[in-house]
């Protein structure tokens, strides 16, 4: 069995350590031996740290590129990603089903974790509903946040691990930064993924997906960025997937699966975000899906389609 | 002088055998001591398993890629492939020139050999056309088919490219498997190179070409799987080169090139693909192009283009 | 801090060289040691060969792809390059400042010099105006000519970078070859930010840019791939950039900074480049910029966009 703690450390070793200073990252040695480092919070980061902060979190399970999303006068970098077995690349790893919101008060932006450690710690959302479990002495864990990772967050991750803090390696990037904004943005086929779990779609079934999410402009502003982020996802995301099932389990979750079949659909992000005092457990369940599906079953042949792009929510977020 | 298959046992070795659960792949050892790698046959494979199997078949001589590609209603992932040297890369390995017909009944679906080998055995079509020989103690073969390669074809591939069974490796996946879909899909700059060797465009003139394809939606039914692949290139590949020679040459060439100047265009590819009796030999020879080309000369700067891509007949055969 | 010259030379050993009779290039030891890789001067190149060196100019630090620029009837393979911290990976490394017009009459198409060495030599424009200085015992240099480098170069960039001329390693391509176009079009970033550095933009703010820029069609005519691939960069190109600085700084800089602001817009390149005797430093100085600009300030959100492409003067120069 491969380990995607072990890819993501390769990752986080190889590509980004040494070219920190390239990548306009900086790596911090916590006092008991964890390693943080910042791809985009007090350090600049790039595009380049966006890219590898996506491919840790997916276990480098996948082929992540920047490509182009043009939507009647929006024309927009994009960040694509191309998964197999995305189960295990998302579920048990991207998805950002670790809770961190101790301490943090009802209404503040709390920051969110996600990436490889949950494969080992296998004890939250996602991670639990799919058969794949890690073993690996390292590991790599990811934080939406504004505050820099301290010991405390090193040595939960490290506890829930059964590792040493020492072994723990935590990515860290604002949700507004560059990097923050591509990560967020890839999470196409993990959104979607997680709908799919949601809505009962059998996951066995899924073979590979892909997703196309323009990345959206980055901005210091975090309330702002977390209304442009999910922005993109909701009214601007384009996932495909290749299932092996029946073509009415297909339709059946294409009824409830965009966006589009919100009563939500048209209001703004940030009003959901604030109705729920910015706390995801609490905003309309609604919002955890993307906004195009395209489907093809490889027992039929045949493509389904449901979900719509918004160009006119996306220019009002972004711009 | 380098080695395709050097080049592609690198990729089977260091990309595919190691990463094999990940990408969805099965390794199989066979009695006589060849390697079967089951891309999308049994297994499920997928989007890398697809990237990787070009790369393998190509001598990883090029740039292999996932792109876009929008026609009218039709917006589907593209695999594209830029590629130097095409006549070594295509010709002498990637082409589909290795007959594996011996024992199949007429009208029967057979399987289709391509891939670095023929660069060793050089004795197919293709390859007995271009320079280029291989000398390597290892090879690489791929297959497009139904029936898992056995010790047979091994052997086979052994005995032609005077190696010894445990030095052959080989790449299997049905038309229809993602994998399968991409690595026909990516036949662009092949499929053209080999329309040049049929009309007589001088092959020494190709100095880089690269190629745009729709991927295909995978399907179980191989017949449909062969439909669709095959429509793809007729109807929706274009391909750009750029090559040193004189302009009427270029000309001459595209009067004959494209599918479009074929009485059978518009035709479906099921239709003549059943009127010869699903045997690419009988099959009617004006399908042995792509849809588009766009032929840069060196020599003057002039750019000429030819062909037609045609939404309805992929929009018919894919959805 | 990391060197360019140590990144690119690593390309250049371990991509180029070993390589190089796939890439279509030709490997030349020179009597003083030096070595001369020709990209498509008298070899042929490509597309791969233009790739890596792109990579090699801007010292491995960036994401270099090709992608597709479409605008009316224009379908062309673009060159888009992603670079965080591009002053030092264009001011100090890509950027054509480096002066090799000794010993040419005036009216010659003159020899133009970039690369990693600059940012050890740090003595022509562009590098003297960053902070980055690389100290490196091997370096690279790119010469865009239609003479092959000989001795004389070499010994020349070894004495200003104050190495032997066996640690020097030039790669040489014509303008119009495939690789020299693919070069001189990635300029998307690197013209963009000399233009900033010439209107007094504060460079510092710069987080990250990219460009997208259409490949010029190649042609053996030099005078004509001058016009085409600089056409390419003033009517074709676009330019993304993440900046940190005042609104103010960046609508300053906007109004000054796009081709279309200048009274010579709409004028064909090649008449300004004769008016300007074919010397870029006699050339009117509107021309040191791209078509093209959108800038999103981190610092508050907003995105700015100015310029314009022109299909008529792309077409006009490419077909």
């Amino acid at each position: 069995m491969f380990s995607v703690n072990q890819r993501a450390v390769q990752i986080v070793k190889e590509k980004i350590i040494p070219n920190a200073e390239m990548l306009q990252c900086e790596v911090h040695q916590l006092k008991n031996g964890a390693t943080v480092i910042d791809m985009g919070l007090f350090a600049r980061g790039g595009y380049m740290a966006g890219k590898l902060f996506v491919e840790a979190t997916i276990g480098d399970m996948g082929h992540v590129d920047f490509g182009r999303f043009t939507l009647g006068a929006i024309d927009l970098p994009s960040i694509d990603v191309y998964i197999d077995l995305p189960q295990t690349a998302t579920l048990s790893s991207q998805f950002s089903g670790w809770d961190l919101s101790a301490g943090y008060e009802k209404g503040t932006l709390m920051p969110i974790g996600s990436g490889p450690a949950r494969a080992i710690y296998k004890n939250d959302l996602g991670s639990i509903d799919w058969t794949y479990k890690d073993i690996h002495h390292e590991t790599v864990f990811a934080a939406q946040t504004t505050d820099m990772p301290n010991e405390a967050m090193a040595e939960d991750v490290a506890k829930k691990c059964g590792l040493k803090p020492e072994n723990v390696y935590i990515l860290a990037a604002t949700t507004g930064s560059l990097a923050g904004s591509i990560q967020v943005c890839s999470r196409s086929v993990e959104a979607s993924m997680f709908c799919m779990l949601q809505k009962g779609f059998p996951l066995e079934a899924v073979i590979s997906g892909m997703g196309i999410c323009p990345i959206a402009p980055p901005t210091k502003d975090e309330l702002s960025a977390m209304d442009r982020v999910n922005t993109a996802l909701m009214y601007g995301c384009t996932v495909r997937y290749l299932v092996d099932c029946e073509d009415d389990e297909i339709e059946a979750f294409l009824k409830v699966a965009p966006f589009n079949i919100s009563p939500r659909f048209g209001e703004h992000f940030i009003d959901l975000f604030e109705e729920g005092d910015r706390n995801f457990v609490e905003v309309d369940a609604s919002i955890h899906t993307v906004a195009c599906y395209e489907i093809t079953n490889f027992k039929t042949g045949k493509t389904f389609r449901a979900g719509e792009l918004r160009e006119d929510m996306l220019a009002r977020s972004f711009f």
